[in-house]
């Protein structure tokens, strides 16, 4: 129940009809006698700048979720930026700290790796792929950075894209093996579909399923189905796989995490929001 | 529940903790299956006037309900404002009208006029005073005007606050008979306290109850408690009377209609409120 005394976490993109959050985030804070509240604001490209300082001099607010078309815009507002959003160029996760400093954060490639670990990926000696190095895929490049591979392996059909993506890993990870590659995945261990190839009937594969390893783990970023034709093809080889979706639900507990309201799962905020439905 | 497709009602004040709107809208709004939020937004006053504009190029935001410190700052930041705003000099309900322009209204007097009707009082050829011609005094004074008494009379220890508030109320009610006279009540039909005399337990009386015709209706607005020393003298003497937070619960159907949102009484939000509880 809102008051006068509720926490704001502001939902900020634009348009907001087919937002989800708060209707995850909230049954979980009301379940968690969180006095807090996610409400979703519709705020235009151009209103953006200007309005996002004046959002966070509210009494009653702590941080925002962010979401298209802010996420590049966000990064040149803030006081102080993780590595990840440094690295990705983009923000989804806005904190106001104790001083009213902004501190900006980017969970996609966090849920991303933490799906992949809760589904029994470990990361050491292993040799990563990640083909699209948008932002999306920078994301997640950031976050398999963080978890210190063997070796990651950048492909994008546009090579300035993927050499601005290894020149920023390299520069905050200087002891990482990170190189361009082809997109062929054999001999990877976890190999990512980090660009929208997929999300229509007739695309075309991003990299060739054939030259996986049986072994290895596939991800993938595409939402408009839970099996795509890539993961379709990684099941069928035997190969361990993570849905596009799964990546967006792991994220939700780092944010809850980021704005301080604890640790939870991704099972403990699926049954909350169940729950409440 | 709060999705991407609720409609937010901004509840701008500062502080926040104290406000009650929320937990008697939202209620109501899930009861009736509105899809509507009043959001509390604590805004500073050094904010206010630049971050209203950009609250209301949300989009989907409809209106706001608007406390302390801001009804007198809001009357210029609107495109058109109502009657009672002009009269009043404050605005505590702003609408975002479908071409997006932002009108105002203020219903501190409108709440006291409904609940005066609610209980048997019927304006037509009756004499009314308001004591304090400050900022709720001149909402009350616009409300008891357009509701047509014999007479009006204005009594304020500031004299030129009384004379403003009569040459406003002469300007946009020309055929009623207003007029500047002292605080004592004999022979009127509704008295008002709009002062802030009856908050402390050592403050002087408004006027002397003594005086008032035992028909008269004895309107307070002082909240701190129930039942103030002149609302007990005034129902010792047998007069009619209402408390302060009924001129606050009675506004809330105004707002309600204002936001187009049907039309609804106090005991029924009253009753929503007490099951959300």
């Amino acid at each position: 129940m809102i008051s006068g005394r509720t926490t704001l976490l502001a939902h900020l993109g634009y348009p907001t009809e087919s937002f989800k959050a708060p209707m995850i985030y909230n049954p979980w804070f009301e379940r968690q006698g969180i006095d807090a509240v996610v409400v979703p604001m519709g705020v235009g490209a151009e209103d953006y700048p200007t309005f996002l300082p004046l959002l966070f001099r509210l009494s009653n607010i702590r941080g925002a979720l962010v979401t298209m078309p802010h996420k590049t815009t966000t990064v040149a507002l803030l006081d102080e930026i993780s590595l990840a959003v440094k690295i990705a160029g983009s923000c989804n996760a806005i904190l106001r700290r104790d001083d009213g400093s902004l501190y900006g954060d980017m969970f996609d490639g966090e849920g991303f790796t933490r799906g992949a670990k809760r589904k029994g990926f470990a990361f050491a000696d292993t040799d990563c792929l990640v083909v699209g190095a948008g932002g999306v895929g920078s994301a997640i490049a950031a976050s398999i950075a963080a978890q210190r591979p063997r070796s990651l392996a950048i492909f994008d059909t546009r090579r300035d894209v993927a050499d601005g993506l290894v020149a920023r890993l390299r520069r905050y990870y200087p002891d990482l093996a990170v190189e361009i590659r082809s997109n062929d995945p054999a001999g990877c261990h976890l190999v990512v579909n980090a660009t929208p190839l997929g999300m229509r009937p007739d695309d075309p594969l991003p990299f060739d399923p054939r030259r996986l390893d049986r072994q290895a783990f596939v991800g993938e970023v595409v939402l408009s189905s839970e099996m795509t034709p890539l993961l379709q093809a990684a099941a069928a080889r035997g190969c361990r796989y993570q849905i596009g979706t799964d990546m967006l639900f792991e994220q939700i507990p780092a944010y809850i995490e980021f704005f301080g309201y604890g640790v939870t799962t991704p099972e403990e905020l699926r049954e909350a929001a169940r729950i409440a439905y």
